[in-house]
């Protein structure tokens, strides 16, 4: 994160974004769409989930055939306030966007709104839906599956992606409450921004095939062991992070008609692409006035502000409040990309023959 | 758990349990279904949440008149899919009895139903209240607030309950998956029973009021420091554990009009007495057939059950499939009771003039 980076507009980042995966293939709406969650990502500081991804995972990923750009998503199954999603293979963010959307129109209808996704692909950050539901103030939340990376308590084989679930709430003059969290001990990111750093890492993150923790990145084996369960180990509660990954994978996997990570049978080819989903609303106005909700909000989050911390703390993080003050900076002075970043869309840029001036 | 208990038919215990509440106050019908969710935990295995708190914990509460044991619950504002609840202050058990029928109600017009719910008291295990769901072949959902006793990461000051939320699922020929965690590193049943046991505990339990680990319980000085939230350390998540217990306390607290542990004030006679809750219905017929879900949970439990295992561990553990085989044994066997609680209950007995021969 050093500020030595270049910074770029985020309007500048988004157009760009839509213009390369419209020459990908994708039609414009999703184009925009997609291009609009991604710099969302770097816009709240979610580097690993930005425009770092747009070339080498995307893009790479529409030309192998790997992932539709031209999707038909289907509703499979639909009642007042639950409905089922067939993503027909699209991209995750435009399959997401659609899902979404439709959970808050039932939420707008009748106080709730849930719809379970199967047959999608990787969506980005799962904040970015959830959010999605705060403008219509509304409770919204996301979650997804993907390819088993964490083990199971007791177990060193990967049993469950780290299945990230993300809860966003609107408060009044404070910024929303966001957390998006992975059921593992941390996310599969965090792993590679430790071995980028040297490669040590603490133990609780991460264990080998014989269940005994690596510290050393440089020694892992890849295809034995895997991250812990949020929790780590049995007495400190790794059976509730296992607990909560399964939720994510029966919502998004099970209830969509498709099955659990441990299950999935992707081909080679579409490793940690394949991917399902579940999102909700909650439409706050169902439960009591927006307003006092609101206020009971911004005064929780001064509340818990207020609290007094130990030494070196300035003060008691909420979830979401660091992210809008990274936002805010980020709107106003650009989004700081990394060199390597800037010529991997550089390289994008001279492919498709589009003009990207950071 | 020593099996040289004497152990008691789950019947009998639901009755003299229900005479005795009715001693207490409350109508046949409340009796009979905080009877039967005592019982119920006692049968699963969950002792801290059973027929132990009967006389010490809500007979108790209930002579000092902090419970209204004729309570009317009513429903605040209504939706097809929402609801919010006001308890009367009554019995947990019977508020959350009510607002979770209503919350399957809503979910078998619409396909989900939620019911904020403020006003009431300790309900007991959120499980039961989840699990209400799996007869009516929905997913069901429980939370609960009550006083702090849990830190935000960077303070030593308890700012949020241990917010348990249960999650229930259900199989086919398999048990259904079953989830009730605190969002604290444990439960404070578990610092009980460690109190008991000699009192050590392991480091990520517990701090002091300088945020230092606190392994002997003897030394704890009450009312400083406080539980951690789940993750333990800001490394290993703690930011995850102290999120998803603040999503319990939006859900149960501010959603239903009242507000978060931090800013409850209850009267000190009615202190760890208070609670509002948030429950939840999603009918899977509204996603998918039936008969598919459950065999996609069949298989899925399955499949986890069959990992490989570390030395030591004889399977993976699915949530809910531990507790089905205690069911099994107290349903055939009894329930084992000890002592100490066959004398507390012995004590309402005497004190009510009902049978009480275990």
């Amino acid at each position: 994160m050093s500020e030595q980076r270049a910074r770029v507009d985020a309007r500048k980042l988004i157009d760009f974004s839509a213009k390369a995966l419209q020459k990908l293939g994708a039609p414009e709406e999703d184009a925009m769409i997609t291009a609009k969650m991604l710099v969302a990502c770097d816009l709240r500081g979610v580097e690993s989930h930005g425009v770092a991804h747009l070339n080498m995972f995307y893009a790479r990923r529409i030309k192998r055939g790997i992932i539709n750009v031209t999707p038909e998503p289907r509703i499979l199954s639909q009642s007042p306030s639950a409905a089922t999603m067939d993503g027909d293979n699209g991209l995750g963010f435009v399959v997401g966007y659609r899902a979404m959307n439709e959970a808050i129109r039932m939420a707008q209808e009748t106080g709730a709104g849930f719809v379970a996704v199967r047959n999608s692909t990787h969506f980005g950050a799962a904040a970015y839906y959830a959010m999605m539901a705060l403008e219509h103030d509304m409770i919204g939340v996301s979650m997804t599956n993907n390819i088993p990376i964490v083990v199971a308590p007791g177990s060193s084989k990967p049993a469950l992606s780290t299945n990230p679930l993300a809860v966003a709430v609107p408060a009044g003059k404070r910024p929303p409450f966001v957390l998006d969290m992975a059921t593992s001990a941390v996310a599969g990111g965090k792993l590679e921004i430790a071995g980028r750093a040297g490669g040590t890492i603490p133990e609780g993150w991460l264990i080998d095939g014989e269940g005994k923790p690596v510290t050393d990145l440089s020694k892992r084996v890849w295809g034995e062991g895997g991250l812990l369960p949020l929790g780590g180990t049995p007495s400190h509660g790794a059976y509730k992070g296992f607990g909560l990954g399964l939720i994510v994978d029966i919502l998004s996997g099970i209830l969509s008609g498709a099955t659990i990570s441990t299950l999935m049978k992707p081909p080679p080819e579409a490793r940690g692409n394949y991917s399902d989903h579940f999102f909700g609303a909650l439409r706050i106005a169902s439960f009591l006035p927006v307003d006092k909700f609101k206020q009971s909000m911004d005064d929780a989050i001064e509340a818990l502000e207020a609290l007094p911390t130990l030494p070196g703390v300035d003060k008691v993080s909420v979830p979401g409040v660091y992210e809008a003050e990274i936002i805010k900076d980020r709107q106003a002075n650009g989004i700081p990309l990394d060199a390597k970043v800037i010529d991997d869309l550089k390289a994008l840029a001279e492919e498709f023959n589009i003009e990207f001036a950071p």
